[in-house]
């Protein structure tokens, strides 16, 4: 069956969110991994992307890239929410 | 003829691209418009399509996105040359 794997990529290191995707694509029957991110975590996002693509996975696509928004809640001692940019970067292995 | 007009973000305030993109769209026959951003423009790049689509052009699309490495000069002192994460989102309207 086809399957897909989600990583929310956060604020750590690069590098660990590539292996992250390296290790999905290598269980076997996996179709897509979809990479998640808001705010700052988009350049991490796309980083890891493009480190992935042209160091490791040669034939991977990237097949899909949705942008969105989102609300956070106020930050303490605030009363607006905020609204957030997000990213969803969808790879396949062609 | 239909046009294409191309706005590379940098680090001026998001709002000053938003006035760019509703410009360009507001000159008659354009199509498109292509946003490039590479580091952390990226996020500002996301930003600023969010908040054209979200509160000025409610009809406007992302056609596509495009994302990317660049190979830029070492710093002043460096030796090596960095590489650089890039993003192209292709707008047009409904």
């Amino acid at each position: 069956m086809a399957g897909q794997d989600v990583i929310f990529i956060g604020n750590k290191p690069p590098m660990s969110y590539v292996l992250a995707i390296i290790t999905s694509f290598s269980s076997g029957s996996l179709r897509e991994v979809v990479l998640k991110a808001r705010g700052a975590a988009i350049l991490t996002a796309v980083d890891v992307e493009e480190i992935t693509r042209t160091r490791f996975i040669k034939d991977l696509k990237v097949k899909n890239v949705v942008l969105g928004t989102a609300e956070m809640p106020p930050r303490e001692g605030e009363t607006k929410s905020r609204m957030i940019s997000t990213i969803e970067i969808a790879l396949s292995r062609a």
